[in-house]
């Protein structure tokens, strides 16, 4: 079989209410891992896409965070309600949905502006 | 900050042992993940390279389950004591490690040869 034509992770990390970072589980994310599950098999594309759990992608401040590979294209601040666009028109037509991406200035560093804290 | 250069996904879902499939956590694969992240820590990785949990990678008879991307290079049985070889090879030198590649044939299937059950 061929490889997957796209990976999507959805944060699924779940930290103590008090924890000094939020996490995407507390925001909502496993409801959307079921959301891009569905919707991947609604679209008969199960074969092509997976949608998988994966534990913190270290960009808490804009949970829900999605990552979809091969291409690297992270999203933030996902919710149900947004999944049929990715899946319509990322995953199906190749174009990002540049309106949920998160910023480049965010990604792979401490110093994110949205970040309050340095604990995990 | 650029993005990863690679991003490191082991799959670290943990089944009843009386699951009809095996899974990764069982054959040892929470501790591989922590093998991953020291290596990279210690290499002075960190920002270049991220090793993450991941929820079920679904080559569950293959475990412990390993998947790199962007390159899409997927392993399996891979034990802490394969952690240098795969970060000094395939991380740092960009030659992955062809004894560990899952086959194509077994990947994205549900007949993969090693599969007994149907089950979850």
């Amino acid at each position: 079989m061929p490889l997957f034509e796209h990976h999507v992770f959805i944060c699924t990390n779940e930290r103590d209410e008090s924890a000094a970072r939020p996490s995407c589980a507390l925001e909502g994310s496993k409801k959307l891992k079921s959301a891009f599950k569905d919707a991947i098999k609604d679209a008969g594309l199960k074969h092509k896409i997976r949608a998988n759990d994966s534990g913190c992608l270290d960009q808490c401040e804009h949970g829900p965070v999605v990552v979809v590979y091969p291409e690297a294209v992270w999203y933030g601040n996902v919710h149900p309600g947004d999944v049929e666009e990715i899946v319509t028109e990322h995953l199906v037509g190749g174009r990002p949905v540049e309106r949920l991406r998160l910023a480049d200035s965010c990604l792979n560093t401490d110093h994110c502006p949205h970040r309050k804290s340095k604990g995990k």
